[in-house]
């Protein structure tokens, strides 16, 4: 068989779709894997850490890191930076791990046109809005402002889960677990096109 | 999670990758399917059976059929038609089955063209030309002119490998076999858009 490479997996879905518990269920089962953490220019809050849930850094940081082609992909939310840095990706990929992705529609948008061949693109889901609501409001970490924000682009973001490969509907938890653990090994199985362009080339002179 | 429904595995590859084999090893353990049988306008061949290799039609019923619009794909060659009718594929699918094709390249790309919501598709290849020509040579079914046709063919097809979302190399049958069906069990959890649709749908309201 070809060598063993880097692979791609985005999970995307609304802030309460269970996609933290989802990854922990199926940690041991997915080999090596590296969590993409992002980068942002918001100001740190309350809990949150450096390396953890982003890397925070300076908006003139941010722009050179633009300027010098560094992001694979970024965007701006309410005027501030969020991006996700190319060389911890490429570090992880050459090390043939599997890149987990926690990224928007647009960020999976991004990560096709640019790592295609190697992606597999999942969309996680509550089984309803009102559950979601439930869900939101039982975890009581957000403000009612915040959680009526991530309800509205929770509506916003299902309206394009046809652009993944797959839909996962979180209602139990090890039914979706099982469901991404199959997911998520099946995706070590891509290859990129530049490692079977090699392997065309070779094959005619073997 | 959703109710079950009917999805599609398209295998390409040269004859003698070892497609027939492969499936016979993971047919157990890949739920029900259906293997796609070609209708054809060739004459058959001798250890040929109706049903079993190709649907046999005269060049007329293949013309109505085109027709009526009949066909899920369909291709000339050399002066003979080849097709897949659509009918058997949909009643399949509306059975939840597995729709399992033998298809060259430019079936492949018809295929995703009409049904690429719910298609998996798999480039099946022995690791190198020499090694096909030697199992092509020690079948020894066809004639050295068929088998410098089928090497020609071989040469042609495995160029479009990158249009498949998955290479499979078959070099030991065992391996291969457990990185198809890994590949076919998964190609079970794709949802066909209108599926997606009516969930997203009534997603807001329940």
């Amino acid at each position: 068989m070809v060598e063993h490479n880097g692979v791609v997996l985005v999970l995307s879905g609304p802030s309460g779709a269970g996609k933290s518990s989802l990854i922990n269920k199926i940690a041991d089962d997915i080999g090596e894997y590296y969590f993409s953490i992002s980068t942002t220019t918001r100001p740190m809050r309350e809990g949150e850490e450096e390396g953890v849930h982003y890397h925070f850094v300076s908006k003139e940081e941010f722009k050179k890191d633009i300027a010098e082609n560094n992001f694979l992909e970024y965007a701006t939310v309410h005027e501030n930076y969020y991006g996700t840095s190319l060389n911890p990706v490429r570090e992880a990929l050459n090390k043939g791990k599997l890149v987990i992705f926690d990224i928007d529609v647009q960020g999976n948008t991004a990560i096709n046109n640019r790592l295609g061949d190697i992606t597999t693109s999942v969309f996680i889901t509550p089984p309803s809005l009102s559950e979601l609501k439930n869900r939101l409001e039982s975890r009581a970490t957000d403000s009612k402002e915040v959680i009526e924000n991530r309800l509205k682009m929770a509506k916003r973001e299902i309206q394009r889960t046809s652009e993944y490969e797959f839909l996962v509907i979180n209602d139990d938890l090890d039914i979706a677990a099982n469901v991404l653990r199959q997911i998520a090994i099946t995706a070590r199985l891509k290859i990129p096109y530049d490692r079977i362009n090699r392997f065309v080339q070779k094959w005619e002179n073997i």
